[in-house]
This record gives C-alpha cells, structure tokens and sequence, in this order.
C-alpha cells in the first residue's frame, strides 16, 4: 500500500502516520517529491483494519498495490485448474459445452433435450428449477419437480447436471439431485449464499454480477473458496452498459484478463449477453477463439413455446449447425471438443 | 404491448400473430404503414406467458407499453404512502433523518452514538450486524450481539431501529430486535430475500442495487408488496458509472422520477454515494431540496477508528453542522424536520 | 508517480528501472516488501515521455500520483474564480441563471424570450444557431442569422450572450455576435477546437462530455486554458449510464468534487440531464443547494412548438414558478440572486 | 411511430391528437385498451419536426418504430458493401489487416514499420500525424512532416495510408497524402467534421465513440454518407464502462449487431479496447472468429520507446506470431486474409 499525502502536509503529519504505522509493526519507506510526499507501507497491512489512515491529517489518498484475493489469484497458483466432474472436466485443453433449457418446464422437454444433447457429444445438462426473475409475475421455475426431471434425464444419458441455487433453502433441495451449482449473476454479492455453496465442496459456476468489476468476481470466488471448495467455473455473460441493441454487453476481455490474474477456468455465456437468438452463433465462435475454457448456452426444443429466454433460446437445429462450426475451430485452436 | 412486424412480412406472417392474439382473447389492431405493420394488443398479456411472440415469421419486435409493477404503480395508488414506524413517520411533509454507524462495533460505540443522535432530534438508529463485504477478509460485523446493543441503545433512548439483513437465517435472527429491515444494494435482486422479509409485515428499506434501473428496482419493491408487506421504503444510494471521484454517482433525479412514477417515499443515502467525507454535506442539502422523504447517513464518533466505511462516517460534530444547514432549509422547502 | 514491480521481478530488474530513471534525473525511492518492490518515483516525469516504464522486464503497473491538470487545478490556484462578463458575473457568491430556448428559431421567439427573462432578472440568454444533431436529418439551426437574431435581443435587453459553436469555422461567425463561447458534450474532447476558443480569449461554457470523467473534463479545460483563456465555467449536463427513465444521469456530486479539485465556476444544465420537462424544477433545487454557481435552463415560449428538446423546455409560466422557488432557497443558502 | 396516451387521457386529448396528425396528413390508428389508448402513426414522421406531441395534453410517451438512419440501413441497401482502396478491399469475404504504430515518430520509424508489414503481407498501413491527447502537455503528433514520411513509406512498398484527422484544418493539410481517413472516437459526434470529409468522397474508417450507442453511431455514419460519399468503413475499439482492468470495454457483439443492421463493413481495434499488449492476440483471434472484416492493430518497431500508446503496442516478433495464428483461423472462417 502506498500512502500519498497531501501537497500542504506537515513534517508533523508525515511523522504521525508513521508512528502509527510502526505502533502496528509496519515499515515505512518515504519519498519525498517537491509536490509530494509518499509513503510505501511493508509488511501485513490486515493490521490496519481499525486504523483509517486516509482520515489522518495531511493524508490525500490510500494507494492498494497488491490484490485482495488469494486463493483465487494466479501469483498464489500459477497452474490452470483443471476442474473434474462426473469423469468430464473444465479447464486445461478442453473447450466444454453446457447446454440445455433456461427452465425446465416438463419432464418431456428435459427428457428430449437431454437425449438430444448426448447424442450431440454434450455432457453438462444445464436447466433451471428455481428462476430468479425481474417480475414477481413472471414464471418462476418448478422446483423440486424440476430436479427430479433433471436428475432422470441425466441418469438416462450419463450427462452432468448444471442448476442455479438462489437461496439456502433451495441449495438444500437441489444438494441432493445436482453434480454443479451456478450461482447466478444477480446473486454473485450474496454473499452469505456464497459461504453455504462452498461449505459443500461441490463444483459452482459463479457468474458474473452485471455491474461487477473483475476484482469483486474474483473476491466472490474467493468468499467460496475460503470455505474450502476449491472447484470454482468462473462465467462471464455481459456486464450492463448504456447499449441496449443488445441485453447486456459480453465483456469477451475477461477471458485474457481472468488468465492473467487467476487459475480458474472461465465459460462464455452467450445467451444471456445477447439476448438474441441470432448473434449468438458468432459470440460462440468468439468464446472458442478467445482462449474460453467452454460456453453456456440455452437451447430448447421449442423455443418459441418457452416459458422464459425463448427469444434467446437456440432450437436443436440452430444448436447442431453452431457445433459445427465450432468443432474444426476448435482443432485449429488446440482445443479438445 | 405493441407488435413490430418486419419490413418484408408477409400478409400471412401477420394473420398467424392475429390468430395467435384471437386464440388468447386478445384484440389485435392493425396499423399497416408504407415500410411496417405494427399490431396493438389489447387485453391481459400475462396469457401469454408460453407464446414467445418476437419468435414468430416475420415478427421484428415487442414494445411495451404499460409497467409490469402494479403495486408500486402510482398509476394504481395515486396518493403518496407514508410509513408509520414507533410514532414516527417516513413520507409526507417530514424529512427523516436516519443516522449511525456503518457497523456496530461495541456496546459504547452505538450507545454514545444513539444518545447524541437522540439530542441532535434524530429519531431513526442505523447500523450493520451483518456486514456484506467485498472481501471474505474484511470485517463482517458482530452478528446478534451487535443486534443486542442496538437494542438496548433503541430502548434507552425510544428511538426506531433500522438494519440489513443478508438472508434468512439473520432475518430470522434480526426480527425480534429490529424496527425496520434494510434490504442492501447487493441484495436487491436477491428476490427469495425479498418475499421472506414481505411476509414479516415489518417496514423495509429497499436500497437501489448498484446497476438497477427504476424500473427493476420498483419490480423489487414489488416482491416484498406481493407477500403483504405495503411498508416499503425506497433508498437511493448511487449507482455504478465510468467515473471512479465518487465511490458511485449519485442519481438525485431518481427523486423527481420515482415521485412520478410511484408512491413509495424516499430516501437518500449520500455516504455509500460519495464514499468520501467532505463532499456528504452537499449531498445532504441536494437531498432535501430534491424533495426527497429523507436521508440515511453515516455517523460514527470516531470515523478514524472505524472498522468499516470510515472514510465516508461523519463524526458528531460534522453531523451536528449538516443538521444546522439542513433545518432552515427544510422550513423554505416547506418539509418537517 | 510508483512503479510497482512484479512478485517475481529480479534484482536485476529493478536495478535496470532504477538506472533509466536516474538516467532522466529522476530519483528513485525502493520500497521492498515480502511481496513486491515498489518504487517511488522523484522529479519532473514529463522527460520519461519517450520512456514505457510499464514494458521495462519485471515492472508490474506505474500509478500515477499527481493530477496531470495544472491551470485549472486547486492545489495551484487555491482561490474560486469569478468570470466577469459585461458587468456580469459567474461564480463566487453569486447564483447565475443562464436561459433561453435550445435553438433560435425566429426574430419573435428570440426576442419574446429575451425580453421576458430579462424581466424575471435573468442577465445571461442562451440560444443555438448551430446545432449537432443526433440525426443528419434534423433541424440543424439557422446559422448567422440565428446569431443576429440573438445579438439583436441583447442589444436591447442588456443581456449576455451564450452559444455554442462547433468548429472553428463556426466560431469565427460567432465570435463577432457573442460573450460566451458554449462546447457542447459533444465537443469536450474536440481539443483543435478547444485551442481555437482558447485563443480568443472570450469566457468559455464547457459542458461536460457524455463519457468524461471529471479528470478528463479538467483537462479539457487545460486545453482552453493552456492557450491563455483563463475565463472558463464549466458545466455538468448528464452523464451516460445504463439508466433509461432520464435522458442522461445528472452527476450532481460533481459539483463538491471540482469545488475541491478546481477553481473554476460551474453551472448545472438539468434540462439536458434530466430531458423530460417535469423533473426539471427538483433538478433546479438541487443544483442550488448542493452548491453550483448557477443553472443553465431552457425556456421556450412554446415548448410544443420548438424544432428541438421542446420535450424539456419550460414554457414562461413554469420558469417563473421554478425562480420563485430558487430565490428564497438562494438566500438561506447564502447565495446573490 | 406510437403514441402511448396516459391512463387518465379524455376522449377530448385523443380526438386532439388526432386532429393534429390529419393536419399533417399523417393517418391514426387507434387501439383502445382497458388501461391506456395506444395510437399507431402511419406516413412520413419528418413533417411533424415542430410538433412536439409528447407535450400535448394526455399524451404519456412516443415510442419510434423505425430507425433515423437510411443510407447506412441494412433494410435499404441489402447486400454488404465492400470498399476498395488502391487495388485493396475491405468488406466481402476478406479479413483486412491494417496496422502501424499510434504516431509516426521519424523518418526511420515509419519507413522500418512498413517495410516489415509489407513483407507480413499487410497493405494497409497505420500511423498518426494529429494526435488528439487526454493532457494538452502529452506529444500531440509531427503534423505535415509525419505525413509526409508515412506517404515515403506507402510509396515505397505499395501500400495504403489511414491517418486521422482531427479538424478541418489538418484535413485540408492530409487530404494530399492520406488513401484513407479515420475518425477516431473523440470526434464521432464531431458532425462538422464528418460533412467536411464526407464531402471528400475518400474512403473513411470511422471509430465508434466511447459512449456512443450503435445507433448513434449509424446516424454518424449517415451523417458522411448523406454527404455523397458511400465508402464508410466501421470500427469497434471499446466502450467506457465501469470496468478498470482493461483500457474500455470491447463490444465484440457489435459485430453481429452491425451486420443485422448495416451493410457496412466492421473492424475491430484490439489495440485501443485492451490497452494492455498482452490481452491483444486473444482478442485478434475473437475478433476474425467472430466475423469481423479485419482489425487494426498498434505495431512499433520498439514500444518501449514510443511516445505515445507503446505500453498497447505489439513489437515485430508479436506481430507475426499473431499473423501466424490468424492465418489457418481464416481459412477456417472462410475469409480470405
């Protein structure tokens, strides 16, 4: 941390800071320019919790240098993770597709799905049982009922299963059917939630928050990590901006940024960037060719009889001519598919 | 809501929606220009729950046209709310004054700060026991003994108590020692959240999520009314843009907005806005001549040893000088204070 | 300015930094911490422009540490400027209003407009001739004849003039005919024409650009300064967000922030903020008491009528109404109006 | 058009409305609903520019239905554009590089740069002589003396010159020696600026403003268009959101959005939106497998030593390997590089 003081601060005010930082066994390196005064801060700056330097006199600002999160920070684990599920992975070489509806609305259509997708080469069966929705009066998932349709279309085929969790109580319900957890961009800040989805140790995909800085995801993942489950999928899927030709802006950076500072394997989820059906094939291409870890994306038998995200839904057929397209990129790129 | 047809759609595109439309009990108007068709709607949308219109040949897009909220809807409760809470009141004529420290720390720190609050006329105690935090390595608050010494402050001094809760399990907590529950930015959208706390019946401030548009954030308010709960409190506390001077930007014309568009009352909570201490003051009188019901804002007695937020609490004798600008204010503004 | 260097940066590294900024006459101050070295960077950066420090082997990140504004900055020019302009004055204890309609239209409009202000102790009248429109096929202003219009409604009233131009080609017409230069939004960072409005020497309105932070906006009137223009106001009109129920989000802490980083006078414009003609009085309000030196409002003798923003003119009858309000609100707020 | 009446609307303000509209031999379609009366507009909206319906009493909002640009509309001119430049194209089936560095900084500089990209196979060659700066005291480019090393250059290997230009005046000065203009995102909504090279009738590279929606950024490109000259070539180079680690935000969705909207050709510039060298083969690759017609890239022969953009410059060696993925990536693609 560097502490930069004011133009007008005293020899005394400089003097006290320090004596502050070395009451808390810091070490303080000054230098002084002919504006300014800085101070570098070494040693363990936790120490300092209850001490609000940026409010002593002749003190401008508080400079962080190094990050807030650890476990989930590259410096700490240089590797890649490579995350292992139900004999699939996520990480490493291969590019995972997870695909299904964005509610599971009978056992039919999950069933149908699910078959289909197999057949495709897909293994992770994504499909939503409780459904956060902006309206109260909008569709808000089957439940338990849902994960149980799930569950059997997965022991059918032998595909993973993907479901978000929105509460405890629904995280208590879905424990029982599910092989991953997401936690959903609206619930990335919630945090006690995200304590109770690490205390199971099980795999999470953690979305991004619309409005969240790479720093704050990274220090989400860090909340889950601390409690010990280390099998975290980091998932990008458009941050709010002023656009609005499409629903929120895929900030495909991320996936060269989160290499750059952290180990965990990042999706693209084109679906929800978009928000249209017909853009979604190119952000998928883009996913594969921007060094993504694999993509999340919505697919239905029937989009338009859909109970939420039709607009946005691929039909079986849109979704096998995407694979297409996909699997010689994917080659070229030294992916596995 | 409003159908945009395709400049290229086809008479028989347009008889399939209408169809669609007549098979719903809707009525379908048709206006046919030079370059497009639109189609008005008219009847209960929400029939069209499994129809996802915009999917159909030859359909380009929806608009539209009335809120999805109802219950917020000044367009359906045309009078003002005013929340009554221990004798005192949010909404109206008053402008109310909510005040304390980000965290309780220790039973000195709030009963010192509820006792100068108090004399300062202030009626309304806040503080965190339950601390989101960006970080799982900072403070998080005391949890239920936190909960106590609020109490105890409330008593001795008859003032009400406002103060977040992050999930059911400290709501179920919180609920036998607080007076008003505060829903935070991070949780805005965490909707289980929401209808647990509606179903207490208790008054709720409902914070603005840091990306939320109005709108989103009135189909919040929304979630808490659906379960019976009609106290609801709006809470403007900034929200994320490109400019970093501000720990957020204050949106002072959500005031004028939120008068136009519903009847809930609202506050303005200028700390988390600003993020820095000496520019709360002119937020404080922009609050108050804005029209808003209020203001929610930090105070601690010593911000320099604050365990968080301290660089944004004012001390007491900052807090005493906002009161002595805000009052004659207030009398011109033809508010009560 | 610090350089932070890399966790796994070499001694070997950190000496090569240490030699090129010694090399430019820089002093170089370590800091070695368990997990990086930082250094404290001394003297006149500007000689490092040919010097990528951030590409130098084992340099993580430089944060800068000085404002790169100088003219318009408070630390070097501690006390707030007040513009003088025929007789008038912006800034310092005074609250001024700026109004008149968005473009000119007509002789009558203008001239109906001027006498009426001027009537209600209005001294300074805004009016476009020029007009950057979103769409080429809008109404682009009357050019030379629109400012004969205006000059002529000042010549009888006594009144100031304010108008924007748009290049330099423009400005060199205008300049005849006006007593305040205006750079609209659009403009902020068209910095050939802030040096060609510098040079002039006329008082500048420089309205803030729709994505400028407030660093960037100061610099902005560094240009105009730089060029020997000390007589710059600046204005807060709106910024982008994602927020759509107003036409821009008024920043209103931007007034406390540049009070504290600058000394130039700044006008709040809510008309462009705010874009829907009945959040405007609270907007007016808010600037007034949160410390602006005035507003920048359009007024229009009949706003169903004008060729453009007549959605957010205040017609005669409703500016009167918001005066009266101001007048006693300026006078508790210690403001000459 | 729509006109959306409010819910308390008389018959009275309807029946006015539509008068209004007949007198503009405009046609009405009325939709009468339980809560509100829409009124669909039939027939050319522009005869309405001095009506401001939306003020007209009972009138709730007006809802556009067809977009404000036309020459640039893909509903108007269906087949994509391709532009040739020199014996070069771009648009079609072809994926474009143009690179160079930010400014020409000497003789030697520019002359090694596109020896080397010529042997790359590159033909479009980069370079400022007219740099718009955030700080009036940053390097503000070589002007004439630049171009004329860049036109030395291009004349020695054959290939075509993009510079920008940045006021009339350096347009009057590039005009001799540029095959290419650019208008950088500063000056997107610099309309002036955009007649004046619209009027030129020379190929034009236009920059999406940092926060500038894709619609406004049609309307710009209208704005050139309407001036006769057809040959407008688009570029994405990120937009400002609240995300710090990369320079802006690059809106890679543009891309599909662009082609469902326009049938000009796209580019992306991975250089400006990542900011930092190393995020930029990545986002090369998203960018050729997402669609776009080419990229314009930062190369210097020693970023190290550029004055200005060296720390998002790519060195020779980068460069290359860039080339060397992009290659196979394109014959996937279909695109011919």
């Amino acid at each position: 941390m560097i502490i930069v003081m004011k133009p007008g601060a005293t020899r005394e005010n400089i003097q006290r800071v320090v004596a502050v930082l070395e009451e808390h066994q810091l070490q303080a390196h000054l230098s002084t320019g002919k504006q300014v005064t800085i101070i570098g801060v070494i040693g363990d700056k936790t120490v300092l919790s209850d001490t609000n330097l940026e409010l002593m006199e002749g003190v401008d600002k508080l400079v962080p240098i190094t990050e807030s999160y650890k476990l989930t920070n590259r410096k700490f684990n240089p590797e890649p993770s490579v995350i292992h599920i139900k004999g699939f992975t996520i990480g490493g070489d291969g590019f995972t597709v997870v695909a299904g509806p964005c509610s599971v609305e009978s056992r039919e259509q999950i069933m149908q799905t699910a078959v289909f997708l197999k057949k495709c080469g897909v293994h992770f069966l994504r499909g939503g049982a409780f459904k956060p929705r902006t309206s109260p009066y909008a569709f808000q998932g089957l439940g338990r009922e849902g994960l149980e349709y799930m569950k059997e279309a997965a022991d059918q085929t032998g595909m993973a299963i993907i479901t978000e969790v929105t509460s405890l109580k629904n995280l208590e319900i879905a424990i029982d059917y599910v092989d991953v957890f997401q936690i959903g961009a609206r619930n990335m800040s919630n945090f006690e939630l995200l304590k109770e989805v690490g205390k199971t140790g099980k795999p999470v995909v953690l979305k991004r928050g619309l409005s969240a800085t790479i720093e704050e995801w990274l220090n989400a993942a860090e909340y889950i990590m601390t409690e010990g489950d280390t099998k975290v999928i980091l998932c990008e899927r458009g941050i709010r901006t002023f656009e609005t030709s499409t629903r929120n802006t895929l900030d495909i950076s991320a996936v060269p940024v989160i290499r750059h500072k952290s180990h965990l394997p990042i999706l693209i989820d084109p679906s929800h960037a978009a928000g249209v059906r017909e853009y979604i094939p190119a952000l998928c291409r883009a996913a594969l060719a921007v060094g993504a870890d694999g993509i999340l994306v919505e697919v239905h038998p029937q989009p338009s009889k859909a109970l939420s995200d039709g607009a946005q839904s691929l039909d079986f057929e849109q979704f096998q001519s995407v694979l297409k397209v996909l699997k010689p990129l994917a080659s070229i790129c030294g992916k596995v598919m």
